[in-house]
């Protein structure tokens, strides 16, 4: 049943339940018990029927006049994007950002376990990372399985995106989280998620002209 | 003239300028001289017409045939997209995301120079990461004139984005990166530009669950 419905959640939406939950979170941590769509509204500056129809999506009410309770609507809004289960990942390239997300604790708290890192650099490879083994990438495939992992994180430089993508696929994973601005091609059935926080600066710029 | 054109591109357009250059920055590292829209949409699995489309909002015309000259089509991305040339930004909150920041020489081939971070932790205030000072928070407003920064980069935990974006706003920066899932809320005039790992996340395990 949540499964049919996360499928037909329409992709913005998804988008925005992030931003409730963030903000559901701070208002329990304040000891708030009750909100209603308009106060979330009035907190982070999203429409109110707009998120009374994305909460539509998951399986609680609100009641009448004080809304939704707090502690219910943040669990079930964690379980609904899936940040209550563990996804274990990989990641490929432990070069700055990839060392980064292996010591982000914060990850954990949104579903992600990275439980390795993959390098093709012999000064990293059998050393470890915040606790984490640090392998040679062409080990990927032996080891997948192994570590239980399905997802892998690419954080190589652009020209590598590719051929990594590439040993992940064999390796038998089944999502990739792509940190690089390449847009890497994938049979039917593999999941590729981008984030390029390039073109989010490269928009930022843009914008901060048309404010001069 | 440059400022009338970025204002005209679509947001859609000017996210999708990334990827081409990065396809075009591989292809001048392996000696090719020519491009054209057909060939970098099989090296990157987008549209072709949508590729040329795009890239009619830059200053470059294709030659017939054999299409765009790789070196210049590089340039004239970069400049598009305001990577050549220096914006200088402050990170408050300098945490592990802050400090992978700081530390990310990447972040200048996009015309991103991080040259001060701000921190609340008397251990962090007086060292340096990087090379990189790191000042009180409270001390921003103070410090963001010498400092030349225009970019507050807000990377501390959600329940303090509204704060410490409040304090960029009021030093007087005129854009905000937020790495938080807060809906930040500014005055008319300030750019806000969110990238929120954690969205990217929600989206990867529903389309998880939707190849299952």
């Amino acid at each position: 049943m949540i499964n049919r419905l996360r499928e037909l959640i329409p992709e913005p939406a998804l988008r925005r339940l992030p931003w409730y939950l963030a903000y559901v979170t701070l208002l329990r941590e304040r000891g708030v018990e009750y909100v209603s769509s308009t106060a979330i509204s009035r907190g982070i500056n999203v429409d109110a029927a707009q998120i009374a129809k994305d909460l539509s999506f998951l399986d609680i009410k609100g009641k009448t006049r004080i809304g939704y309770e707090v502690e219910l609507l943040e669990h079930k809004l964690e379980e609904f994007l899936g940040f209550r289960k563990r996804h274990r990942a990989a990641i490929v390239g432990v070069g700055s950002l990839g060392r980064a997300l292996m010591q982000d604790s914060g990850l954990a708290n949104y579903g992600l376990e990275i439980v390795a890192g993959f390098d093709v650099n012999p000064d990293l490879i059998g050393s470890q990372w915040f606790g984490k083994p640090i392998y040679d990438v062409a080990e990927l495939s032996e080891r997948a399985a192994g570590l239980d992992v399905e997802i892998g994180i690419v954080t190589v430089p652009v020209e590598y995106a590719q051929e990594v993508a590439d040993h992940i696929i064999a390796a038998g994973l089944k999502a990739i989280w792509n940190f690089t601005p390449y847009r890497i091609q994938a049979p039917e059935g593999i999941v590729i998620s981008n984030t390029s926080i390039y073109a989010h600066l490269a928009v930022m710029y843009n914008r901060m002209l048309s404010e001069k």
